[in-house]
């Protein structure tokens, strides 16, 4: 198994993921920052195909206009070097105390249009360098204080903003898609639209929701106890699902963002059947952080974990997949059956309403799940 | 505070609330069967409006039509007798074997086509006994086995069900709406359409989805951990809350359904506050299960419990609102700003780019949250 | 790699297991009862060395005395015609409505004597059919409604039912050891003795603490949020790890009771290699549920798949300890260093108060933790 | 009611409660440092009677020796001057990188070393102070990498040094008792002693266990999904509860740190009820965060709120006790016999083996649990 990543695989990072200094709520920094430059040679040389990252990031927040244009030149010739790509940018709208109750959903209605400026100056630099997809990570919008919140109002907010946001995309002519990225909780006590779901059906409610679609994150999804997979899936089955965080997470407590695979390795197996067969396209990009522990030979060592992880289940899911006893396990738990419609074409309900079914009869069959999944689980871990 | 609820609190309960023989998975019933015309009787007695069912708790699955007449007759008297009303009706598709791979996700096509019929029929004595909702809770469709399940086509069947019955309905002239229900899992290791979200997202893509909407449960939003309160009011914001489920639950564990506000007592009473002023006209319906160490007596007792303790939040949120010192903190916590729109009418992102905003000063502003959450705190408690 | 389990693997399970009807709150049966003998055999055949058993799963609750002396020698015959041994026995204090509000803790003192002589009387069976280790899970000793209960109490009766055992196993001369289960909760809201460390804890406060360890259950603590290893690492440095109870779980949730591995399959990958390798000899004791969609092909499916995993888990962690790379990468993160004491012999802390360090020095060392986890996370793969 | 809190009332703060920066792991600090002067200042005309520290609080790390001391002069005349006391102090063992893989337990064995100094200088300023308690939370004690982690070895380190701290205590004739902190996880994955009973059966291991008892934090156990009354409890029934943190949680998820009553605020109930008729006589120490949110009067806002809360709180239990009502339901629910013990002096379970029980009549006795707990909720709404 050659475990070794080319830019055909389409990997990508953000530049905070192995940027990250590693603070955290009880600690202070263990790591340097990291020069974008080093950060684009660095990820090159992994194999990586693409790098991402927030405003601030690469240019730090309030740097003078001249001191960002020589950051971006820079910053564009690595890449034009090194063949990274941009595919995806983000705003961040979390960072700065000014954003402490909100950004695109904040009571002060002057820090909401400079939300919307910050967003606006980003997507021009995003578009600039290429990237096909946007991101909004609502992390500050949300509430600790349900007294002091009105939740209809923050979606009413959200809705304007992004509305007005894809507004500017159009008039500027840029091919940017939109995805926003569903999180439960933590930095706020709750977050809007804290799942998949909740994106999804916010989506709808906005002015070109074939614009925007979703960027879910594992570990968001499981820090609310959901199957990754399935949200995934239904994102998918909903034609949003234009982006995805791969990482690791131990379910319902703070975001550990650890290593793809690090955290539920049997649901990220799964997610990565989905991802390959599933038809998802864009890129497999990873949003962890390297463990505060490590030194910064270890946060390149976590960074090709991820990429070796994905590979290894890639390839397990293939062999999987092609294995002749699995096939005949699943059709043994009649798993072809649930894509056969249950009416045939023209059947009503009340013209089935006579039929009858020997319930008895029917309660005794057997699924048949407990072989299919032991089967899987095995060659997970590479025993068939 | 009076607290003897009235007909026009529009109380409701599940007979299968009250009537919970009180089994779980470790252990055998506690409670005889509860005759369900002594039910009719004794929410009339504590002055509730309506009860609500799953057909197998009114007529025992596999009862024999004359005797499933009987029944219904008998029912149909106390409703008459009592002037209680069935504002919603629903199917049990869980309880027997045969849906134990799921009802109109089974893999089997002839259980899903028995599925379908199951709901007709009850949906035929839901209209004739006057419902407005029909809830459908799939808590059956889910899987414990990534490897024997495919969430992409089980969202396909299901989406086909709803459809079929949608078409059903309006068929049959019936003036029913439709309400799904979400819940993460138990009694499945996953269910599809696990939240709020989910389900509103879902929804999107049938048919007729002006005729469905949400009904959500307390207790299964808690779960997942989110916050109940924006779940619903996300319902209440997308048009979609046509029904809701009240109780208490400690956080993501098994489904306990408490007495409402015996589980987080403060969301419950921003849930009431939510419900009292946000629009929603529905039933007030209590889906608990009455504490398995309980008799009879108690199982009353718990049901004026759930009562009792929504009227006095409802009057707890009322005062808290008519406290002028509340109106002032509200103001200092610029809560009324987040109703006012970001940009004025035909202002464009693009039109405000070159607005400035003195960040540091704008970030150095208190957000007044501390005290708001207190005051309401204690307006909860009666402590104002 | 040979999965096929013999005897020397010491592999257990409940007769309860394999036997579960598959009822759950939300269904009825799917399956029939197991004859005892029938588990027997069909135990020694998949390669099992142990069944162990609650009183009513052998010999159900109320059955008159020359019955149950009947169905024992049945049973006995069975376990004497394959070598099947019984390892373990336990107490059923949860099924029957009789405990619905505790059974060494019920408020009822007529129904804790009960629950003491329901014991006494398995114990008495437990020690004929040769058991070493006496179970006791408090599912019922707990609450929902604190008014209701008072801990300090509860715990004060738990502690004179478990010396007024010991006493009982002492006076009778047995050989068996107890062995405390905790669990958060399910089926009561709040179960005494949550957790592997509240057991522990409350050890300490018997008449013949040295007669008395615990009998985790993986999925008991990760409802917990727990890691499972670091839970009985401390049980077995404290010299309590009498027995086990393995299966697989989703974190804070109903209790899954998936087969071993099926839930954090890398946490799964520790416990094994902790046990192997950490100085625990009881039995491998399953204690899971085959799923309810199963048939009783699926049922032996699920059996063998938990020896199979652990199987294959042993294996890797054979590897993984064998690897000469993984013993360098355990080097490079110092992890032998752990092991060496902090002072030297008679070294005090005031003796070493002047000592200095460099501590940005000290801090800039990385901990090399990454490439060590991803190591293991491929030796579990089988992908080196 | 009177909510002016006294120094009657034990109310003690961090100095790291109200003088947290608000930096979090997504945003930069909100809020200027608080000089601790202003700190006690402000706590004294809030009417608290102590605050406590780490010591990096007081004395930022790496401070010179001589400017060390006058810092704590100007401390010490600020506590003459308001009469406010140190009852508890505590160590930074988590914030400077050099402890980011541990301190006590640091693979490291000179950062052990350096750990250890670190706790022994500030302990002797605790007891230069006049605290009586000094509080150990191991944050950093803990993994995210089992593979490169042995919780043995790490366990035996632990005991290793808080042995070394007794001794030194004992050898500086102070009069300080240990309070050991559980937390489940955050800012490690998974943190050495997780619960209050992990800590109780460890602190069993020590040399002078009766020096060493429990400081258990509300939100702590919550986290885990654990009734926090429960375990504090049990550290009272194994005289184990030497200081308390109170504040709010919203279960398992990031560590929230809400003001007191704002998480469950049942549960905050009934654990002053505990508190106040159980024996706890500490401090009621408040271990909590202002919002990120708010500004300096938001701070003081959030701050006097724990202590309003907790007022009202202990006048709400005074009245549940002192309510006739309660007194007879609590007689209903026999939980008054939960004190009697089950065996009479000198009784043994042989003696008892042949009394009978009619289990049809016991099974069929109500707990009259659900009116217990819906007094105490109307109780603790002030609905009585």
């Amino acid at each position: 198994m050659d475990l070794t990543p080319t830019p055909q695989d389409r990997f990508a990072f953000g530049l905070w993921t192995i940027g990250w200094r590693a603070d955290d709520p009880f600690g202070a920094p263990t790591r340097e920052r990291l020069d974008p430059v080093e950060a684009v040679n660095g990820l090159a040389e992994i194999g990586a195909y693409g790098i991402t990252f927030h405003d601030d990031d690469l240019i730090p927040f309030g740097t003078p206009a001249a001191e960002r244009t020589a950051i971006i030149e820079r910053f564009r010739k690595a890449l034009d070097e090194t063949g990274l790509v941009v595919p995806t940018a983000t705003t961040n709208l979390f960072g700065h105390p000014v954003f402490k109750d909100g950004a695109l959903t904040a009571k002060d209605r002057d820090v909401r249009r400079f939300a919307l400026r910050k967003v606006a100056r980003n997507i021009d630099l995003a578009a600039e360098l290429g990237a096909q997809t946007y991101v909004f990570w609502g992390g500050r919008e949300g509430s600790e204080a349900e007294a002091a919140y009105d939740p209809t109002a923050a979606l009413e907010r959200y809705r304007e903003g992004l509305n007005a946001l894809t507004h500017y995309v159009k008039e500027q002519g840029y091919q940017l898609r939109f995805a926003v990225e569903p999180k439960p909780n933590e930095p706020r006590g709750d977050i809007l639209l804290p799942t998949i779901g909740h994106a999804l059906a916010f989506i709808q409610t906005l002015d070109h929701p074939e614009m925007v679609g979703v960027n879910p994150e594992v570990g968001h999804e499981q820090m609310a106890g959901l199957n990754a997979v399935h949200g995934y899936a239904q994102a998918l089955w909903q034609g949003k699902l234009f982006h995805i965080d791969l990482n690791g997470q131990h379910g319902p407590r703070y975001d550990q963002d650890l290593v793809f695979g690090h955290g539920d390795l049997i649901n990220a197996f799964f997610l990565v059947d989905l991802l390959e067969n599933g038809g998802y396209d864009g890129p497999r990009h990873f949003d962890y952080k390297p463990l505060r522990t490590e030194d910064k030979a270890g946060v390149w060592e976590s960074a090709r974990a991820n990429m070796r992880t994905y590979l290894i289940l890639r390839e397990r899911a293939r062999q999987f997949r092609a294995d002749p006893e699995v096939a005949e396990a699943r059709k043994a738990a009649r798993l072809d059956q649930l894509s056969v419609p249950t009416l045939d074409e023209g059947e009503t309900v009340s013209g089935v309403l006579s039929e009858e079914l020997d319930v008895e009869e029917a309660a005794q069959r057997g699924a048949a799940n407990a072989r299919l999944q032991q089967l899987a689980v095995e060659h997970l871990m590479g025993a068939r």
